[in-house]
């Protein structure tokens, strides 16, 4: 058999999957969610093992320590693993939640009701743990998973499909409910992304480069997820203690991840107060400012910022930072260089946080805040299967809702068009 | 200057004037949309007659009468059109609905309020009212429009364009918020179907084919509307007379649009009950059957159905017909060749009705209703742009609120996460 046809395969059989799975009740979603727990924990030692030689191989490679920190798996690491199964059990079931309903003039009672999706397709790199995630998110929401990780974890993937389908096997849920795309290839990946009519959606998690070529060449349905070009703009009203705060928490508490701030822009007249005081801030945490020759005026180790810096999603401990003379020329700056995933405003003006809120076209504006909050967790969904960057279907946080669809269900007593 | 720069141009300024358009508040919307109204009615005259050069090239080509009628304007028609965009300004605006809201533990405010999507991508046949019915539910939306018709209605399409950006050039709306693609050949709808970036979401409007192409080579993101293969499955504990009429209905009151039904399941029990009568009823209607041999089996003028009936959209005054032992061959059935528009059952039984509306995965599930009810307008929306057949972003009748994103919009006192 080939990789294509080993692929339309699999595929076909997470659509049987998915069609068993779609009318189950929550209960037994949840007893599949808990048996898919207990044996991860009862079969950490054997996926430790396949792990080490993904670490082995990755080693011989010359990976880097801290990726090779992300990849490795540890029975405590999986233990976590399967308690973040459980967590997810325990979240409301979103399927057949009444979205819209009502009577019709004509009597025909409408409800919308939500459904699974059917396949859902993640494309994911690096952590191995995300392999459990994205499964248990798919089968609480009663979508079948088709996973492909990245090849570098393969072994250690491999090993936790193989037991999360061994432990539904005796559950209600289809053990096909979830799988891996065949192969490591290339190739095997473009499977995946022209599977319209297989696969239902498709999820890209990673970097802009993933994500591109996945927007690029698919045509199944693709939810854009994760990169993330934030902005701290310091407003001239702003309490100048809250901004640099808010600004060096949204920069430095966790700078590898999409929502960390990457730029701040800051209005001319506040800029004598705030700017003096955020470079040293920001110097103390150990951050490298890239600031345009307004911000450079203050001194300090700035470096001259170029026209990529403005566009930079760093994950590290760089920041751009420019002066602006309004709070338009922040929302223009933010409309040609941002990635529309979360910016900020700090201000004591209500008519400028309105403003600045109705005009900046991104998944989330925070007032006052961090640009961190902007999470599934923070926001109170459970869980989350990424951050959508786009306007289709889903923005910002992905909770269980966003992995369903709806139905119009309609029920009259013979009723017929006139 | 290329036709694809001038594309580039064209989506630019359409992305200018989504910014400006976004904000606005519904008064300036409605007024606008009441000043196309009125300089549409004004300038029927100046309208038709490009319509009447459309008209003459589409003869000259000969054009079937059937198509030439769909593509005609007069200055009742016009008026009609103008009255749609007046009904789309009495419709509530979905623009600041606010979705989901509370307050976090940590004493965020958070609310999920809709935005408009931002430049909308059009692209239909046949008839030109499309073109400003489009326009105006894009508008109310807070969307700039893309459109891209049929080339055999480009002078009218032209002339109803020119005619709305002079009316709104005197409002509030930015001009440039509706605007055709520029060009009429094939390898303009590709500039479009590229322009992921500056066109957030594109709509295909027309028969399988156009949708097919757009699906496959388009990078933005795509809604696909329209094709309906509809069952009518008539359960063994079905009321026969209410069958006999649910079915008719769904298959002749109006044959050419994509919820009329095109194929008919019978359960093996009712089958001597009901088929005799529904051939008579289909026969007397004019409705060419396209039976398997157990249908064939009850006399009449019954075509053998082969594979490709069970898949055909006809669209015309034909229907294919099977009799299955079991609700599950039904579902079966659909599942196989369905569209996932609309299918009905015809029961008298609870737990039928309960496990078909589980098991069909289609946009509209009806019970005791006409397939011909999938559709906005009936179902209380006031206008739609289109029926989905897909799960992502919308599914079934497209209003207002699925012409909109949403954006979370998060107020702290300086929260920082910790």
């Amino acid at each position: 058999m080939s990789e294509r046809e080993e692929f339309l395969r699999v595929a076909r059989r997470a659509g049987d999957a998915a069609s068993g799975l779609a009318p189950l009740p929550r209960a037994a979603k949840d007893a599949a969610l808990h048996a898919v727990a207990d044996a991860l924990v009862e079969s950490a030692p054997e996926i430790v093992k396949a792990n080490e030689a993904d670490v082995a191989r990755a080693r011989e490679a010359g990976t880097s320590e801290y990726m090779i920190d992300r990849l490795g798996l540890t029975v405590e690491r999986i233990a976590a693993i399967a308690e973040a199964a459980r967590k997810v059990a325990a979240l409301p079931d979103p399927v057949g939640e009444s979205v819209r309903g009502g009577v019709l003039p004509n009597g025909l009672e409408l409800r919308q009701v939500r459904v699974p999706l059917g396949v859902v397709g993640i494309i994911y790199e690096g952590r191995p743990n995300v392999t459990v995630d994205a499964a248990a998110l798919c089968l609480k929401s009663g979508n079948a998973a088709l996973l492909r990780g990245s090849s570098s974890a393969h072994e250690s993937n491999t090993a936790l499909v193989g037991v999360m389908q061994a432990a539904l096997a005796g559950t209600d849920v289809p053990a096909d409910a979830v799988q891996l795309v065949p192969g490591t290839s290339r190739e095997s990946v473009k499977h995946l992304m022209r599977a319209r009519g297989l696969v239902d959606v498709l999820i890209p998690r990673g970097g802009a480069s993933l994500i591109n070529s996945v927007v690029e060449e698919s045509t199944v349905p693709v939810i854009e997820t994760g990169v993330g070009n934030c902005a701290v703009y310091v407003d001239a009203s702003a309490d100048v203690a809250m901004a640099v705060d808010i600004l060096l928490n949204a920069k430095t508490q966790r700078p590898s991840v999409c929502n960390a701030a990457e730029t701040f822009l800051v209005h001319a007249d506040i800029a004598d107060a705030f700017v003096p005081r955020a470079l040293e801030a920001l110097r103390e945490a150990g951050v490298t400012v890239h600031g345009d020759e307004r911000i450079r005026s203050y001194g300090g180790d700035v470096v001259e910022a170029t026209e990529d810096d403005w566009y930079a999603e760093y994950l590290s401990l760089d920041i751009s930072g420019r002066v602006v003379d309004s709070l338009d020329d922040a929302v223009a700056h933010i409309r040609t260089y941002g990635s529309g995933h979360t910016e900020a405003i700090v201000t004591t003006s209500q008519p400028a946080a309105k403003r600045f809120v109705a005009r900046v076209d991104s998944a989330a504006v925070m007032v006052n805040a961090s640009t961190r909050f902007t999470d599934g967790e923070e926001f109170g969904f459970g869980a989350e299967i990424g951050i959508s960057t786009q306007k289709l279907h889903a923005r910002g946080p992905m909770g269980l809702p966003e992995l369903t669809s709806t139905k119009y269900v309609v029920t009259g007593e013979g009723h017929l068009r006139g």
